[in-house]
């Protein structure tokens, strides 16, 4: 799990937020970001955010150039075993697509890399996932004529974190690549959030590289086509979010909240009768934001401020006093069973043409 | 682990807070609350309060009468083995103040009971310290020569939860109960805190029974002296904290720290500066609250919301969104390990008189 | 997992062995065994066995008088998914069956006991399956209009065992049975196997009741409808095995070998060339063995011991040694995965309407 | 783990197994074995063996050149905490004697290896290992100035086994050392035994290097000084034993146990009375084993046989009925967990000065 080096700094690994924070920040439109072109579709009822940066893209939203893609996948969260079903579907032709696109052949041999921390519920998403990835490599090397065809050649590996191995992730993995060859890496990795609304939800594939976070101190070297010569690909799941995201996140909600009261309603803020809301979820949205002066009537110079400097005055408060925990939900433990299992199942329905849509159970214990 | 039934009800599992509450909301001084008693004490740098509650005490602060013994033990959140020992020792001594206070013989039957869901790493401490506690029962009654001095009879069950096993937890103890016949009952759990700081720290101490909490629907049904004839004594830790408490918790902290900023500096609150504030953890006190005109201009008519009132409009806004997450530090893993095993020594050196202070790590694995 | 108490005398879980070895001592064919019928036959390639034992053949056999159906199920063995699944399925018709036999309805309450100790992987078949077994009860209880038809209420509950709670197991069980009330008990444990052969493969379902075994001791208390008023099935599957059977049995496969290659060659029985054997796995039958003048050349006196005269020596040597180990096969890990999922998907099957044959996956994690 | 690659090949992974087999098979006097230097020693109440192997040696017993001292720890087997303890402080004499023989200085950088496969309990003694080890490399490369004088640099990995990462094991390590370049490296794995007496009890430390097994295939390659340029040593705990070894024991066990008692007591071996032998641990000795005449009597043909001809007989027989079960004790989760506690108190209390016999418990969870 990548750790943000600095709360001040608005820092995100989600390319779709680094965009979102651009466009907030320089009061653009999206359509003006040069070099960050951005679509949208929705299959299966689930929608899919495509974000392409080239270099000079790359600069403007502090992400490195490559494709992103955005699966936004609450089957997890839901415990709807449906959705996580479709959502893996989903991975995998999204997958497919990346590994075509980087020229990528269906015998190329793969490793998967499971970054993260076995003994941290929250950061063992990669090493959760490898553990059902299906690995097919030594019975290539050693049993060739019981390969069936339909199959590639597939290793994985847990690298583990610094704080227990000792040594830089990044060596470990590199080492490990220079003995192996693979002709392209998965890397898998659980990620921060900066929205309570994307923790194991958002699932991010790109190809545009990854640094294994180390835990101790800040050093990272990259895992990149650059780096390694071969591509590299990246899936990544927000499982944790810190106090300051929270925070920061309520008091918008309050702003709109108050916002949509006051227009819908014409009825007083400061009425906090349990009766005042519906049940069923509810949705704010960027138009239920007041204006300026009620802002101010809300919330006071607090109400005002942007979104960076709304965080950046929540860590100045939270830091010191130890309270800027990193959290996650109480549910973690079954969440992670399960977005190791989408992802994982994703994977081996898009590395090996044998294993599809109907046969996912049969392939995954 | 406790669900509280309503978040608009002001509700917590631990006395020390509803007494504060009450304290708040009526704005007494403490020495005037009828029925409540407080005292508090330092012991090798670890804080101790002790509320005593009698029947009119227990209208006033919605708590059973009782005796509530709080420990801030902040070894387990500082990784520091040292002081983690120093408050085993501690929760050892007060557990044998409170057995002797409930006329339970040195030789007399315990029952332990690990509240709470194995699968659910935040609501495990329960099954978590009964791995770790010394059980003696069986061999009381089956090999009687072999059981040496100084030690006496204990058994240790972990009953689930409702979702896991079908079955009310309480009709599970109490049969369990029925056919073992103990003299005194332990009951361990994990709480839900009302208090950002107080996660994974307090261990509150109490002789006034527990309701094990349903994990479906609501209905409890009380653990207590009343209901079975014995003493039950419960331990319990705050382990998950909600949104709401969150948010509310950095609301206060951003009012003191205006309010010490304005008071410390004359420097005007809007200075955002990272150089703002000093490194090494900082505290913010009551008197640095700010007075309600200085509450209205940095947080407008939330800054002047009451504690209740504040909690009640989060929680109407984020719950209908589907964003009143209770959550748990990313490092929960290491917590319950260390917290069971915190209390488990506990619980071992208080019940036989052969565990000690100084050999506690041969009686636990 | 049930300890046998005394290795001199000839102990058995699997009545289809307590049948075999009095059919063997008494030198009986099997129609003359007064009060015990025994039926074969054979379904999807699985073997299924049924032995009938009455008031008068429970007395000849040793095993209380009710029905036993053993399936032979090498599937978890042989790492064969669709041998399990079809073993799961077999396993789903005969309880069914067997519920019928117990006049159980359809809509009939049933409690899941699940015996057995969580931390020795072999002995944890009855919690493993706990896990995997559908909990519907509480649903009834507290959101009846949310369950559908083709459900019945299910608990399941794991008493643990008493070396770690320090309590009788079956005081645990008639606790809460009292408390919950069930129509009937479905009991799932481990057991002991007198056979290499019989290891992670059988499964013997029966009405006779379960002993649930005390680790500590030897007191056992029966769990049946006599002692507690409706049926009680168990399900049992052999998981460890003594020294002693696996020298016992080997001493006969030396014997039939000798025997077999001798009757099939004429080659002399000293020929220990690795050419003797065919590869693919050989079966040694009742007939190779030789007769008494062979045996007495091929292993002299212990050649012509009886089968109990020759575990009862094995014991006589071993024991004081310290060398009869309980041992379980290398791989017990997987083992145990994949048993208690065909278990677990047999009962739910067997249990609800609606589970089925063909949506086993969806209905367990 | 190792698997042994022919039963029929009499192979073993310790030395003083392999010095033993070579005596009886040449009918040697152990003096006269060139290159092979046996010593024995007593501390504690713990036997210690070493055997030091030439390149004379080498070529008779087998087994590469270095040094091999052999711990014969019970405490383990007996659950006796303070003999466990005996054994770690034993282990750190050993190995730091072993570190200096091998010209180790005092702040040389290590890397501890861990083999064998997390998911195979009984193969899991490496990667338990390692979860208990200090690691203290990153913070020499990162916190210089935090890390106290009396500990040194020291790396910890868990490379996995190629039937779950598809990489060849040793490549992975290679791999890792190229990059990390510690000074020596100290492997842990978990061996088949060649006696039913050794399993869990021995542990061998040598510096004659290691061949991390592949689960797939046998292709092995190895980890030594000679490949590395860096000392490695090498420390293996014996856990699993196959079916042959246990009943080609339990043959030779027969046969003594005739011999004592022809001996003993003129009593005829047949006597089968449980009254026959003494409660608490008997011991059979190498003049127990009665003389060819009688071994007839008792055994016929197989009576006979050497040891090696007796196991390639089993082997034979069981082989291929698919019986040779691998197999380890039914206590193997609390063995390993014993166990590898054990080794990592030792590593860590050789590897750091600051970490002695009087803070073992201080310094691992």
């Amino acid at each position: 799990m990548k750790k943000e080096a600095d709360n001040f700094q608005v820092r995100t690994d989600l390319a779709i937020e680094a965009k979102n924070m651009y466009v907030e920040k320089e009061n653009k439109k999206e359509e003006e970001i040069k070099g960050v072109i951005t679509k949208e579709r929705t299959e299966n009822d689930i929608r899919i955010a495509y974000v392409e940066i080239d270099a000079e893209g790359s600069e403007l939203v502090a992400k490195k150039p490559g494709t992103y893609v955005t699966i936004y996948a609450d089957g997890v969260k839901r415990q709807d075993t449906k959705r996580q079903e479709d959502a893996a579907k989903l991975l995998a032709k999204e997958l497919e697509a990346l590994l075509k696109k980087n020229k990528i052949e269906s015998d190329a041999t793969g490793l998967i890399v499971g970054l993260g921390n076995w003994n941290v519920t929250p950061d063992a998403l990669g090493p959760m996932t490898i553990e059902k990835v299906m690995v097919t490599s030594h019975l290539f090397k050693l049993e060739y004529e019981t390969v069936h065809d339909g199959y590639r050649s597939v290793a994985a590996v847990t690298p583990g974190v610094m704080g227990v191995t000792g040594i830089e992730t990044s060596n470990i993995i590199h080492g490990i690549i220079e003995k192996f060859n693979p002709d392209f890496v998965i890397a898998v990795d659980a990620l921060a959030s900066r929205s309570i609304e994307r923790i194991n939800e958002t699932i991010q594939l790109s190809d545009a590289g990854i640094h294994p976070g180390s835990g101790v101190g800040n050093k990272r070297k990259e895992l990149s086509k650059e780096t390694l010569g071969i591509p590299v690909l990246a899936i990544g799941v927000p499982t944790v979010v810190d106090a300051v995201t929270i925070t920061s996140d309520t008091i918008d909600f309050i702003l709109k909240h108050f916002g949509k009261e006051w227009r819908d309603k014409g009825r007083p803020a400061q009425a906090l009768a349990p009766g005042g809301f519906s049940f069923g979820r509810k949705k704010l949205a960027e138009e239920d934001m007041p204006d300026a002066e009620k802002r101010n009537a809300f919330l006071g110079m607090v109400g005002n401020l942007s979104d960076e400097e709304k965080r950046a005055l929540i860590a100045e408060v939270l830091t010191p006093l130890g309270h800027n925990l990193m959290v996650t939900p109480k549910e973690v433990d079954g969440f992670m069973i399960d977005m190791s299992h989408l992802i994982a199942n994703g994977i081996n329905a898009a590395l090996h043409e044998n294993v599809n849509i109907d046969n996912f159970a049969s392939y995954s214990r």
